[in-house]
């Protein structure tokens, strides 16, 4: 794991240098500053990650594709920012949003310059045209997807009721999507086969959604020095998580669900009630099961180094302790 | 005109019955309605008109850029719909903002998704795959000019001074820059030649402007019959078009400037200080000059009914009296 921690990063840096040269603070400046803000926060660039891991692992060059991962980067940014929004979120990565520092205006001007600037940015790539028009094209589904699933996720906050195949499309479009847009573009853009498109894109998918599942299982579970807030507040916040779609689908009752005030005691009450109604065992074993499926998905590819590097990423995404 | 009137109704309605084929409210309904909303109230679809146009005017077959023009429309409603919440404006083309109808989440999703629909439709476009890759760059350069342009146009509004020059950047990226896309990728698409395609632009781009500041001279000359609102509600606002710049730059002073409260009465004495200081002449001149110096601009294109109907839409669009 220490290997896979050091190509993260090493990918991260190139992705990294490639914004600030991709993406330089012209006039007016504000709006740059404003667009490069949370981008600058870092973050472990796990999209574009995958990105470069891909290309490889198709046999490309992976330099050939910075400009595609730069582009996935800002696209989640992007979305971040307008999401941030709506939610009305005061920080991210430790971070005002952008949205506080600036105002809302600031904060959609610089979200639609983020998504000007990923189109303009990964038309540059030196590919057969055709490619990139696939890759773009790619690009704008995987938005208006991540647009739908923000919708819904909104929807899904004023009603009762949410099925698991509702909570299940949502999580597929606000982050499976991207994901398997990243894999897949990584692979088009040096010409890979339609099989091995697929295998990628399938791949990306999956293991985004187990990470989101996961994320919501850590939310209640991991401790506050690695959560850096108390746990479970997506229970004060009534949020409908797949662990409490499950516990309503068997009857289980939580007073404090949507209780804004509840304390952490009776936080931690609840948290036990949902481990003994095997919610939050179900939870992970989704996200676990999906992280297979998709890691299955690869066997349409040879083995390689990279290919190596994809599968523990994908068991990486599910693993974090943080 | 009444020529070119139809001609332009023609195509209005040829774009109008490609969103409704290209952009289907599909699930989550609720997202596609509100994407669907200002743009299914219409206008008179001047930029799609422009671009068809300037398709023939290099020779090519108008239908081969029919994904295009609708592309320009929808990329056009989802800059309106974002500057609708920032300006909080309550209604566009009589209807209610589509922030105003939902919400400002469903405001800024569906503006996003309407941008990512342009980018997936043009892709579609039948044509050399280099020259699709050309066109779906521009229309990302011009959208982050357009963010550029409004996030100058809020800026001015917390200013004391703005230059001329100033203004003008402004109105060119705001307004000027798709018109000038529009024309660009009209011809781009169908293989027109680096003149041709730099006369187009600049075309588009000049007459786009003119447009604009002939759009500040109606908000103070136009009866309130052809506005639906009395005249020189723009003096009341305080804002800083062209003419206000001239008679700031001349000396005059108009007490009523930014005083939202101002009586018609005062508007109207206003108004008169600004035609005695020459200040709506010299917006007028401007507006003429520029529509005049597109016009120029089209000397590169050989003599076709086509260019024929640019030069008159170029008129047109300085000689509305609505």
């Amino acid at each position: 794991m220490m290997m896979l921690d050091d190509e993260v990063k090493q990918r991260a840096i190139m992705v990294s240098e490639a914004i600030e040269d991709m993406l330089p603070i012209v006039h007016p400046k504000g709006l740059y500053e404003a667009s490069r803000h949370l981008v600058d926060a870092g973050g472990k660039r796990l999209r574009p990650g995958m990105l470069l891991m891909a290309t490889e692992a198709v046999g490309g060059d992976p330099r050939a594709a910075i400009p595609a991962a730069v582009s996935i980067e800002l696209v989640h940014n992007f979305t971040l920012i307008h999401d941030d929004i709506m939610d009305n979120a005061e920080t991210r990565r430790g971070r005002p949003a952008v949205h506080v520092k600036w105002d809302e205006s600031g904060a959609i001007l610089a979200g639609d310059t983020l998504y000007s600037k990923a189109f303009e940015i990964i038309a540059t790539t030196e590919s057969d045209p055709a490619n990139i028009v696939a890759a773009m094209d790619m690009l704008a589904k995987t938005c208006a997807a991540i647009c739908e699933g923000q919708w819904l996720d909104l929807e899904f906050e004023k009603r009762g009721q949410v099925s698991e195949d509702e909570y299940l499309e949502m999580v597929e479009k606000k982050t499976g999507v991207l994901y398997g847009a990243a894999a897949w573009v990584g692979a088009k853009l040096v010409g890979a086969s339609e099989d091995e498109l697929r295998g990628l894109e399938e791949f990306g998918r999956l293991v985004g959604m187990g990470f989101q599942i996961e994320d919501d299982v850590l939310d209640l579970t991991a401790p506050m020095e690695v959560l850096g807030k108390p746990r479970g507040g997506d229970l004060a916040e009534g949020k409908k998580t797949l662990i409490m779609i499950h516990a309503m689908d068997h009857g289980v009752e939580l007073e404090i669900f949507g209780k804004k005030n509840a304390t952490q005691e009776e936080i931690e009450a609840a948290l036990d009630t949902l481990q003994n109604s095997g919610s939050i065992e179900y939870a992970k074993t989704k996200a676990t099961t999906l992280v297979e499926q998709g890691k299955d998905a690869l066997k349409v590819l040879e083995d390689s180094p990279a290919k190596t590097l994809l599968l523990e990423l994908a068991d990486y995404m599910i693993d974090r302790s943080y």
